[in-house]
């Protein structure tokens, strides 16, 4: 399986992606699902993927070439970020029925991408592209979008982001939602790859591969860790506990009173 | 759906459920999925559904009426707890045969049920009982037990629970768990039911019915929220932030020497 995630709020764009692929639990591997597509000062997309490797490697191909050879329409000549992601929902289809066609054992071929990025002086916008080709973008109360393996790591998402959440804090709350999901399902695993684009930068933005030894990403899964157990201490306690608190604080003072201490 | 959770610590046992049953988006009801059976002093028992209501509730009256008619196997001539989850799994397989027999409709008739208890001195266990009627325990690494919606409610009870917390602690983590699930899943709803049995004691347990306005059951959610936005906020800050500080400390620094402040 996958997890990725997208998230969009005032000051910039999220993205994160582990890179975990498998075809049964003996054949695993390593892959990056983060690809980026910048022409600096113009227009800037990011692509994350998840599903069949065939398909989305494919696509990811098709979407280079089609620039290079200047076939239209391509991510050059789209007019608006919702028009590119039509472009990418056309081709992952087009590619799907192509290898579909030459199936001969009933394979899933379907693929879902998180696609976003920013397009001259219009809006930041992030969209998910379903395996129909289709596509939703993310909704202003939850302006994040995910594909893959999503529950695990969706609480803290629902809990934390807003649109006026500023651009590190939801980068690292994307960080923790992904460490979550790497801890509960072995199917999602690191390298994790995180690109925090800031809004009207027009730039690829900054882009940090975290290996499963580097220390950042250590340092935040620790310091994650220790403040959840912090957190629980910090809950109130259930009403008997006081009280038995307050019965061994009576038992006490009765003693006291008892030896006159 | 469900999410009903079971955790298995020293010092004793933490039952947790949800209330929420739904045949379809407009058949939503509320039924509890928390039973106990308890013979002071001697054996209790709890057992967690999920699944079909109709299997759920044919198997916990099949189990009171066998104990009423003394009808052997039953709860009270079992000899372990794990032929009392044997006989559990086996009445759930007749049951489902039974209604599967009359279905019309190719219905779904499965159900999973946790189930725990202590009897006597042997120590206290949990068990999921699968559809098929066999059952495994949970583990001394993760010593606790999900059925229904379990991937939100995971990753806190993955970096919480070990077998030397203590009790009302447990109980909390657990409250956290289905707090989480259900601000992600619609189909996980209050009344919450939780059930905190201390090893030994042979009792019914302590046992809370958190609907959505209890306070209590409120002040855990609100201080809960509270304590992971300073979590976040406590997160090591990405090299750049720091740099960017930095920078303008120095920047600061010069003008200081610059107006000779």
């Amino acid at each position: 399986m996958t997890y990725c995630l997208s998230i969009n709020v005032e000051r910039g764009l999220v993205f994160c992606s582990d890179s975990r692929t498998n075809a049964g639990m003996d054949s695993i591997g390593t892959y990056s699902k983060m690809h980026t597509f910048a022409w600096g000062g113009e227009r800037v997309f990011v692509l994350l993927s998840a599903g069949n490797l065939a398909t989305t490697q494919a696509v990811v191909k098709k979407m280079y070439r089609d620039v290079e050879q200047a076939l239209v329409p391509n991510l050059i000549t789209a007019t608006s970020m919702s028009e590119a992601a039509d472009y990418i929902g056309m081709i992952s289809t087009q590619l799907q029925r192509q290898q579909a066609s030459r199936d001969t054992a009933n394979t899933n071929f379907e693929a879902t991408f998180i696609f976003g990025g920013q397009m001259g002086d219009s809006p930041p916008e992030t969209f998910m592209i379903y395996p129909q080709g289709n596509y939703i973008h993310e909704s202003g109360e939850h302006p994040f979008l995910q594909i893959g393996e999503t529950k695990y790591g969706k609480p803290i998402l629902d809990r934390i982001i807003k649109r006026d959440i500023d651009l590190e804090r939801a980068a690292r709350c994307a960080l923790v939602s992904m460490n979550s999901t790497i801890r509960s399902n072995v199917t999602v695993g690191p390298p994790v790859e995180l690109l925090i684009y800031e809004r009207d930068s027009l730039t690829e933005g900054r882009r940090l591969f975290l290996t499963e030894d580097d220390p950042f990403a250590k340092l935040i899964s620790e310091k994650w860790n220790e403040s959840l157990i912090l957190a629980l201490e910090n809950l109130p306690k259930f009403p008997w506990e006081d009280a038995e608190a307050e019965t061994s604080e009576f038992k006490l003072a009765l003693l006291r009173q008892k030896h006159d201490l």
